[in-house]
């Protein structure tokens, strides 16, 4: 994928100049993991600076006369379906969204993005929403600037909403969400009327968390992560991030009286990973080397986590590792534990809500930020409104701040238009799965065995492998044989409902 | 320092255009502190990459025309002796510096730091200096290039040196080592001929490493340090690394039958670290921004280590404190740890050597590196030659390279000019810790009460708070009444030999 044989000057010059736009990225990479992770206190407001620097120079690569004149020539030459007809379409859809963005405006984002970060981390530590409010409202305005800037006449929320999901629109996502709540809602309600009680206990107790870490670590090796070209360490909010492709770091968190958190949270940071080293070596610094949406990333995330780290198979592995980690605890085996794997309960923190629950948090994000963006919504009345939907959907609500608004870091960051792609992950992940099982077959058993490799050499094959030179859209249906739809997510929920709380098929609606 | 009142445009601008050069910078350091202490194995070839490109645009804004006109501009401004005046001196030593170089040169020397940094890392391991070789040559032959285009007409090892210590040259330098050598290896050999032998098993026992971090980081905090605007990492060889004022991150190595290179290394780079944080905030992201020199830089961290940390003041301190760490390990007071601080043994670690043998260590460097520059000595010939001069000057040699020549990571990172500093630093901090006890007075004393506070007072008036905008030499003068000489390096060694070694004043002739 990377140049022709024999490149042109052209090709080689814009090689060139994309590697330097490459480079910028790592180094902005590295300094917001630090950030993350090891930043001194004092020094948030100059890291703020240096951000700022990174993403103009970055945006100066993007916009400089070199690089356009490169991207024409080699658009002359490519022909199409080639190499570098993909190379091209990239690179130009990233130059077209910097060009219409003023460098001003970039700046004054990536130093609100460090004053966010600051303040929602201070805000969460003191549970009050009020102290996050300003830079909120802030950052809200300077992205409604951004995305008007990239939309022309249309929809700003839309703009930012496509930089994460090229080709989604709000117009085509609230139907969407509106089928799935239809759907979620009554299965939830039908689970509660079932009188069924998940045993949890057996998840529970006091897991030290360095055991818990190194269980993750483990988990996170035999699945295929490489930690030589990686690491894992600890955060207030996990993540994964890319500096290159042999240094994609992850996250994690823990608490010590459940075990599924922490470790769950790992394997979901490694399938984002594993997609991450698994992009080609020949695609390094070219403008196709990252991955096809965010949606597709995470529906790697969740089909590690979800349908083979709560699969029996799994954990008929990783239960002799566990009772070795924790020799008190362990008590159950993989037949036990399945079903504390997938309870269905309301509760408030996205990040550790159950499969079904999940895409109910992720409908109110949507609303939210859909009416903040439209202006149906102040910032000061979030805490409220968030209250509000919580009770409709899940039937509960925090008590704090931190529990509710300030719970993610992606508004902190300015990341608008980011939550809907969780829903679509999860939808891609139960199809990719699904197709996975039928065409390898046995993977269950394979799991039971610690052998990941054959579900891992699919996913490299079939999206990996691919990646950005085709639409997002594309991929999963090339992958899977047929469009992103929900019918094999919500199949895969009813299952699970039905076998844990003897919930009636089918409930609600058929999608 | 920073600008004027009301800044002219011309002002406006350089400050612009040299805040983006301090933010490549802030990355650029970020970037290597992470290759010492977090990168994964498989990313260094990759980092080397990133690390070229910030170089060549770190490059790009020093030889800029915009920087050119803006520093014409003000110089034209600028009042002889105004703050104005200093800043565009410096800038424009480095943009001279900087035009001198072609970018080429500057990109490919950044590529052979990163392949040479993981060359040596291997070398060391395997104790193989074989494998060093090569890319060592490569980066003597690059620096040789760069240092020839520096120098014009000159001598290009002058030019590299120049960039560390300016207004030095190995001219001035050759005889002030030679001077040093004809002091310390009479009285070396007058040490030897003593008879007497320190009892160091008081030093020694087992200390885990866990404790003996945490006792440098209580004596670290305790003379000055802010870790809310730093951290401290273990990493192969120790160091100190600005980001930015605010975030000075230091690193150490222990080892676990010997408290004292674990302690004295974190002292050590506490002094560098107390500069760094000391620098005034108005120079932030101008151009005086930065130390006068590493003479006067490695002054205060050998201040720190060994004028205080040596010192029976701060023993009496300190005692309580290691007794609490080391319950069993600990038995003496500060007078009879106090000899087991000042041996004089000749031994094969410059950064473990004792204060008098130290300066062997840098004179083998020197000379050697001068030699390598002048083309008298060729690098396969290296381990050879460091036998030869350490037997020669310390009567030892290594049994293998990884306690030769291997055990530093300045040349590998291309550091030439880089070691005769220390040296420089040696002799400025013995007349800057004279000189603050003859003015404050009674520093023991407050040592002893665990107040460092008037000394980093004194430091931070005299020195961390003038820096760069004077010359480095005007510094110590300026600071201690008198230009820098060895006389009050020479007379503190032969005191602390006197009491230990019971040898007879003056050794050797008078400086």
């Amino acid at each position: 994928m990377r140049a022709s044989e024999s490149p042109t000057p052209a090709e080689r010059r814009l090689y060139e100049l994309w590697s330097e736009y490459c480079d910028l990225e790592a180094a902005e990479a590295l300094l917001e993991w630090d950030q993350e992770t090891c930043l001194p206190s004092r020094a948030h407001d100059t890291r703020g600076e240096v951000l700022a620097t990174v993403a103009a120079l970055k945006h100066r690569c993007l916009i400089s006369c070199e690089l356009r004149d490169a991207l024409a020539a080699c658009a002359v030459q490519a022909e199409a379906g080639s190499v570098l007809a993909a190379q091209v379409r990239v690179a130009r859809r990233e130059v077209e969204r910097a060009v219409k963005v003023p460098e001003r405006l970039k700046r004054e984002i990536a130093a609100a993005r460090s004053a966010g970060l600051a303040a929602w981390q201070a805000a969460r530590q003191a549970r009050d929403f009020s102290l996050f409010e300003r830079p909120l409202a802030r950052m809200l305005a300077l992205r409604r600037d951004e995305g008007a800037a990239i939309a022309g006449g249309g929809d700003p929320y839309d703009a930012l909403l496509d930089r994460y999901e090229p080709g989604s629109c709000s117009a085509g996502l609230e139907p969407l969400f509106r089928r799935l709540v239809d759907i979620l809602a009554p299965l939830v309600e039908a689970v509660a009327a079932s009188g069924v009680t998940v045993d949890e206990s057996i998840a529970r107790g006091h897991f030290p968390g360095e055991g818990q870490v190194e269980l993750g670590r483990r988990a996170a090796a035999a699945v295929g992560y490489d930690f030589e070209a990686g690491r894992l360490d600890a955060s207030a909010h996990p993540f994964c991030v890319r500096v290159h492709r042999r240094d994609v770091r992850m996250t994690y968190r823990f608490q010590e009286d459940d075990f599924r958190p922490c470790l769950f949270g790992i394997l979901h940071e490694t399938g984002h990973a594993l997609y991450e080293q698994g992009l080609p070596e020949a695609w390094h610094r070219t403008p196709v080397d990252d991955a096809a949406s965010l949606g597709i990333h995470e529906s790697q995330s969740l089909l590690w986590e979800n349908h083979v780290g709560r699969s029996r198979g799994f954990w008929r592995w990783l239960v002799p590792h566990f009772r070795e980690t924790f020799p008190a605890a362990a008590t159950f085996d993989a037949d036990e534990l399945w079903p504390a794997l997938h309870t269905v309960q309301p509760s408030l923190i996205r990040v550790d809500a159950d499969e079904t629950t999940y895409n109910l948090h992720v409908a109110v994000r949507f609303e939210l930020e859909l009416a903040l963006f439209h202006g149906e919504l102040d910032v000061r009345d979030l805490p409220r409104a968030w209250s509000e939907r919580y009770q409709r959907y899940l039937g509960i609500g925090p008590t704090h701040d931190a529990e509710g608004v300030l719970q993610d870091i992606h508004w902190a960051q300015g990341s608008f238009g980011y939550f809907p792609t969780y829903t679509l992950g999860m939808l891609a992940a139960a199809q990719l799965a699904a197709a996975a099982r039928r065409d390898l077959g046995g993977l269950d058993a394979a799991f039971a065995d610690g052998d990941f490799g054959p579900l891992l050499g699919w996913l490299r094959e079939r999206l990996h492998g691919q990646g950005r030179p085709h639409p997002a859209g594309e991929l999963t249906a090339r992958a899977t044989g047929r469009p992103l739809d929900v019918a094999d997510f919500v199949a895969y929920l009813r299952r699970n409902a039905e076998a844990v709380y003897a919930v009636a098929p089918p409930c609600g609606p058929t999608p």
